[in-house]
């Protein structure tokens, strides 16, 4: 066991608070790993207001990047001094969806994912005797984490983990939904509603794909400026017209594929109207799980498909990768993303810039 | 002009009236063809109903097979003596639809299955100086019809046209399904909600694909023997047991694949708490356009997606020949699905039939 410095969230609607938590060793299957940096995800903005739930007090952050410091028992994928990004599935190649080459829906990662704990049920972080979660099983808001060693996917040394950190969740799940999910094809039309760091990773991998039109719809204009450095071709201001009509004046038939990237009902729905026949709208945003997305029978009739996003589908022992390399290459670009880097005790100042919508991306460099 | 048989539709909710009308000679880019025989589809069900609207009077009956008698101006790929199967999209092949590999969606179609005229906007019948339409374009409810060239396929002289006449609408609609909009994998499991003429060919559609586990909705005992006869390993009676927890049961995590092909929106929103993580569901059946599908983003969460089949995303020049093929060989039985063999006077008793839920399908034989 040893002290390291962690955010922990110990309210809702509270700020974190930047303590001494002590870290045990890595059990069975399980690696520890020195956090170079982490991105700050929409989704520990959901948690510390409570709309995404984890028992408390937690660490959060779950886009991180790091370096192996000593491996539990069975793990022989990685070892010690090895350079890693976290991802958020442990993959455990024996459940149906890992069988079925969807490690993204791999069973334990509920453990991870709803639990926040190990793939044991148990947690390697304590504070004043008491245990504490780590979120999606990674907990990157410190210094140090123990990491269910599937979810720790090894990259070559020359890559700077505070760039490629981002792979671990916001660009695995925007590029990813365009790549996998989607498959978008060359010359094809499509439009991304919401440009934060999912957002803009689906608009870039969308022109990795080689689409042809590359629609934003987004009301901050910073973001859509920088949505038009990463591949948009065009960009709409939701707030200034009706991006659905706007959508059709640029595309006649509407686009072959839409994007939800914020989490919201009427986003989703919007996604509907967008979309000409046969095409297929993807939901990537997170609304509430108890909602309901209302859709027109006629949208059916002419072939439409909406479907789910989850993880980018992505296999991270392919896909991580092949977005480092596509970075190596300057296609895929992080270094835009990065609209601010702090040190961890600015890191709720940062999530309050989140609320109001600003930047893209925050990156704790430790 | 000559003059024949025709049963023709004058007031929705009553009986059509078998008499003699004139037909036309086949205008530039028609053919004008002598109908061999005639499937009794769900669609003219509705129509006769005025669920789905047409102008009046008309001749329903689109799922026709004849042979060519002659050829309009312009059309090089059909002659006099040609086995043809009449299909549901004339296939202009100009429009983006048809540019993009899906001619079920060929923008023509809005004039043959909306305005049921020739691609002209005119029809080739008239009844006392009035013309008739012809539903679909088609009006195989006669003892010829006048169709635009493209939405007419040839077939080989030796397969009986009052059999592969299914081939025309709800055999293509249910086989495609599975084949080509679903592209159901080997091993896969499916669960198809309803079994009339279309879920039967679902079911065949899903065998012959190598699918592991079919189970079969169906209220109607005897359509449900005809199920398990046609490719089902499993079938439920939703009227006696929950059909949704039934599947659970049979398959723990949910089917693959899930079909609807009632055209009711209870059993397409059923059909989201039948599939897996993963899985897609298809919706066949034609509810009210207007009318809405509400779905639990909880589904998109697990990457649950929800499509449409047009016209089974058939290609009729690449899968009219393939399933005629796979009819030859006995692996798409047609016979069994043919319930009844009637003329042209006895089709207002079989729809009566149809409306009680009673057999697959009749076929007008002339």
């Amino acid at each position: 066991m040893e002290h390291i410095q962690a955010a922990v969230l110990h309210q809702f609607n509270e700020p974190m608070r930047t303590e001494e938590i002590s870290i045990d060793e890595p059990h069975d299957g399980e690696a520890l790993i020195r956090v170079v940096a982490s991105g700050l995800c929409h989704s520990d903005y959901s948690v510390l207001h409570g709309i995404l739930r984890s028992e408390l007090p937690a660490v959060l952050g779950h886009e991180g990047a790091g370096i192996v410091e000593k491996v539990g028992p069975g793990v022989t994928h990685l070892k010690p001094g090895d350079h890693v990004i976290a991802v958020l599935t442990p993959s455990c190649g024996h459940c149906p969806m890992c069988q079925e080459e969807s490690p993204s829906l791999c069973f334990e990662t509920f453990k991870t994912m709803v639990g926040n704990t190990m793939l044991d049920g148990t947690n390697r972080l304590q504070l004043d005797g008491r245990s504490v979660r780590q979120l999606c099983g990674i907990g990157s808001f410190a210094q140090k984490a123990v990491v269910p060693a599937g979810a720790l996917i090894k990259v070559d040394k020359d890559v700077p983990l505070d760039k490629v950190c981002l792979i671990g969740c916001g660009v695995t799940t925007g590029v990813g939904a365009a790549l996998n999910t989607a498959q978008v094809k060359p010359g094809s039309s499509c439009v991304v509603i919401g440009c934060g760091g999912v957002g803009l990773s689906i608009i870039q991998g969308c022109r990795i794909a080689g689409a042809e039109t590359i629609i934003a719809v987004e009301p901050n204009v910073a973001k859509r400026d920088l949505a038009m450095e990463l591949g948009a071709t065009h960009t709409i201001d939701p707030k200034a017209e009706d991006a659905r009509k706007k959508v059709r004046e640029i595309t006649m038939l509407g686009t072959h594929y839409a994007f939800e990237a914020i989490g919201r009902i009427d986003t989703v729905e919007q996604m509907w109207g967008m979309i000409r026949p046969n095409g297929l709208a993807v939901v990537v945003g997170v609304p509430n799980p108890r909602d309901e997305v209302k859709l027109r029978v006629s949208g059916f009739l002419a072939q439409r498909s909406m479907k789910g996003s989850a993880y980018g589908s992505a296999v991270p022992t392919r896909d991580i990768p092949r977005f480092v390399d596509l970075y190596r290459k300057g296609e895929l670009k992080l270094d835009a993303l990065i609209t601010a880097r702090i040190g961890l005790e600015q890191v709720n100042e940062a999530f309050e810039a989140m609320g109001r919508g600003e930047g893209a991306r925050s990156v704790i460099v430790f």
